[in-house]
């Protein structure tokens, strides 16, 4: 491996969550979920755009909702397959709220970035 | 399983790490082998206390300091089984940086786990 000798340049990463003391609630990936829902109305047409099982995509709805303050996801119409979805006013605010979030946190990375000296 | 009816209690986790355009840099764990080197004066009882081997311990060694601007841990004496290491000045304004940065990630998460209003 050729080892550069140009300067290497630094920056800070992270990730971060929503964490209860029920266990883990929100982070990126549920919230694609949620948006995905949103967008197709379909918890299925949702969970095959993230390349997940509608099971896998169930069960994920199932954690928010079980640990939310209200339900975030409801199901329109049942039957095989999984029928229709939507996110509730609810879910509509935890979006919203997940987003300032993640907004502060990607203004502290670049703030804290830029600071970096070493 | 039972479902509990009283509140759930909502907080914001999180992790970060310095990045580099050569790779990852330093996070939590590369941070915890740097003063585990200089508690114990040696790379091999820094990995044994860290339950890694040597191998382990020397390739994250040598991934830090090809990024790092000057080497943060050195090699005192050689040998089999590695001799004596030490952290550099370099390493220890490293740790200092990498440590107030967490203060400062450890502030925001609680900040931000105070003002979510869920």
């Amino acid at each position: 491996m050729a080892i550069s000798t140009t300067e290497t340049h630094y920056f800070i990463q992270g990730r971060i969550w929503i964490d209860s003391d029920k266990g883990p609630f929100l982070g990126f990936g549920r919230i694609q979920l949620l948006k995905k829902i949103r967008e197709y109305g379909s918890i299925s047409q949702a969970a095959k755009s993230m390349e997940m099982s509608y099971r896998q995509a169930w069960q994920l709805i199932e954690s928010i909702n079980l640990k939310a303050p209200q339900p975030l996801v409801i199901k329109t119409t049942g039957g095989k397959g999984g029928g229709g979805a939507l996110v509730t006013e609810a879910g509509e605010n935890m979006i919203a709220t997940y987003e300032a979030l993640d907004q502060a946190f990607l203004e502290f990375l670049e703030m804290k970035s830029k600071e970096l000296k070493l």
